[in-house]
């Protein structure tokens, strides 16, 4: 028996691993010395056996230690977010710009849309000319110059969480609290931010649809970070209904120019601010999570936060005019109301089948190879507790020039919302379900 | 994501597959349309989560389908043995010709040595000539004139089992009672025979240390094997220590001869009996098994058993001399007494770790590329229960022509023989376990 199906065996048996055995697991998945039938096994085993504290932290680090590490001391104080992924989600577009407008460095690497969720890259994408994929030197330099960077992940950062990751997509192993916070810690880490604030879904539109996991999942997140002497904290927010109104990718940000204009959704406002608070306290920066927000509040108010976004534009290769005159990001050609059929109040909305049809319209990628259509999107106009009169819409759909129209789409869309007789009460997760 | 990841995610989080989810893994694995890590994953899922026994009937009827499905009506009755495996166990090499010399045709497909094991296809081809690589038609020709068949698995029965055996032997999947239980049968099933006869091993010498897993993969054996309308039963056996005297392969070989000559240790003989007899009663040859047992005492003390055993070998294109003449199969070249270093009674047999050291000695493949040295082996003197005096041999290495000397080898084997004090009492298993 190879040393290597020693340690399958161990964790199939409900053992512990130690720190050398992991290591020399990722040391393997990362030169090719393991073979990928030999890492599907140990990936099944850890959905089915779990994995402490300890053993989530050394695989953690060691997938983080595979490619590079990124010193960012030359910056002083750099904050970065991480969400577990929502529908209609654009916090970072607005947080990036707006927590350099107070002066704390934001340095963020994002990723694509993943199963029903949107990308924060797609998103910048739809602003024409936008660069995500830059190296390291124009990460320090957009830093140096704007406050803010908002960048791809390159190949370089934690090889082995993508040959990992490739893996579990066809192997059915995505779904594991360790491997989860693995993968998101090892990238996260790997880029060198000082602080890192989680925002974990919870809600039928969550990849945690349960609140018990988004805790567990919250906990091994915050504590792991800490665990390598960095800041770390986070909260637990709603998902049981699109963040904003905008689900798609031009259309999100044109809603995220709104909120750095001051305007925008309250939930949106809110989650900027619940996550930007807590960086500004951990930059020093401020002492009270109240005065902290008033801080960002009055950089949203006058024009600071979106000044920045407009340089972050320029400064990234993109169009910075669209801070002005959104229209000039990608337009829809077509509108279509989905209205309500009777009367009532909306006592749920299916998030996650919305995320899913907001993909297959054109917003994000069913395969790889798949083409987005920015100007493509929904505009949510009720969520749970509003009350609708019948033939009131309930969302709009935007169709970008490349999205065909399909039958029956509308009313795959309204079979979305629930509505329940007028007066019924309602109950929705409070935005903020639990502080990590 | 795709059905077969659905397929895999089901039973990761511990559900039961339906038998077209089965069919559908089975024939991905045949025709190679499911990926190794794909088809790792699902397999350690079910070490996992395990299986029910209609699952696991499911997946044994699918592997078996998976190649040719022999059809022996021609022969009428035809019995096979099926032994988990044991150290120095030569039974099957007794049991067919005794068989047939009291008329119950046996055809036997067998294996090669695994892990701490030998393997009844290694032990014959110690008899100069002997084939084993027969095709079907052989093996009917070998049922019609002889009356029982020794051969070789074939790459055309149960092609599946053949890919997965070899995935779970990387990936740490080959200790699961579903998927052990599936991998014995679709072969055995798939040669046709009607009546199957299970001698489940249990002690530290058998795959199954516990009694009670192996009591539950005896169940499932005989139960799946019913299933498919053919008749089986069973028995746990006790393997806390090696079956008759000799292991390895030319000697176990002589064992068997003097065995059919109706001599040999008394075990073996107990093995062999209590496997023919239900094989007699399953015939219809017996009613009882007590009968069943007389008739075949009667055919080993009169010699007609050899007298098959002489005309298997010929048939199969071995020395049959060897019937008469023992020293004619290859033999060893020095001979090496293990003694007791204190007086006392054996109070143990490290059998499994005294199976390892033959294979290491020259008796079985570390390796696949390894080859054997067949007049290699031991002769165990004393076995738990037994009182030995201060320097007497408890065992004898023989080595062959190709064995090396080894430091320190000779010290290895007697820390396998753990002696108490004299007069201390010493727990067994019975040799009968339990009846399946």
């Amino acid at each position: 028996m190879s040393l290597f199906v020693r340690t399958i065996v161990k964790k199939r048996d409900g053992g512990t691993l130690s720190e050398g055995e992991i290591d020399d697991f990722v040391k393997g998945v990362t030169e090719g010395a393991i073979t990928d039938e030999q890492a599907a096994a140990l990936l099944m085993a850890i959905c089915c056996r779990g994995m402490t504290t300890e053993e989530t932290a050394a695989l953690t680090f060691a997938m983080m230690r595979s490619g590079d590490m990124w010193d960012l001391t030359e910056h002083g104080f750099v904050g970065d977010k991480h969400s577990t992924g929502g529908v209609g989600d654009k916090s970072t577009l607005v947080l990036a710009p707006l927590l350099a407008a107070v002066g704390v460095k934001a340095g963020m690497m994002s990723g694509r849309g993943l199963g029903h969720t949107g990308g924060t890259l797609d998103k910048l994408e739809a602003i024409p000319g936008f660069q995500t994929a830059l190296p390291k030197e124009r990460f320090d330099q957009l830093l140096r110059d704007v406050g803010c960077a908002l960048i791809g992940q390159t190949g370089s950062i934690a090889p082995a969480d993508k040959r990992l990751y490739a893996l579990r997509d066809v192997t059915g192993t995505v779904e594991s609290i360790p491997l989860i916070t693995a993968s998101i810690l090892s990238k996260k880490l790997a880029t060198g931010a000082h602080a890192v604030v989680f925002d974990v879904k919870t809600g039928n539109g969550a990849f945690m649809a349960k609140a018990e996991d988004a805790a567990t999942l919250g906990k091994a997140l915050v504590e792991t970070t800490r665990a390598t002497g960095r800041k770390a904290s986070g909260y637990i927010t709603a998902m049981d209904r699109p963040v904003g109104e905008a689900i798609g990718n031009a259309n999100e940000v044109e809603e995220s120019i709104a909120m750095l204009r001051g305007e925008g959704p309250k939930d949106l406002r809110e989650n900027v601010l619940l996550m930007g608070a807590d960086l500004l306290v951990a930059a020093g920066v401020e002492t009270s999570l109240k005065e902290a927000r008033k801080r960002l509040n009055a950089a949203l108010s006058d024009g600071r936060a979106l000044e920045v976004f407009a340089r972050l534009i320029a400064a990234q290769g993109g169009d910075a005019s669209v801070c002005d005159d959104p229209k000039r990001l990608p337009q829809p050609v077509a509108h279509e109301e989905v209205a309500a059929a009777s009367e009532g109040v909306v006592a749920r909305v299916a998030t996650r089948e919305l995320g899913l049809l907001a993909i297959e319209l054109g917003c994000g990628r069913a395969r790889k190879e798949d083409l987005i259509d920015p100007a493509s999107g929904f505009r949510i106009l009720k969520k749970p507790g509003d009350t609708v009169a019948a033939g009131e819409p309930l969302l709009v759909i935007a169709r970008g020039p490349a999205t065909a129209r399909k039958e029956g789409f509308a009313e795959r869309i309204a079979g979305c919302f629930e509505i329940a007789p007028p007066g019924t009460s309602v109950s929705t997760l409070p935005f903020v379900v639990a502080t990590l």
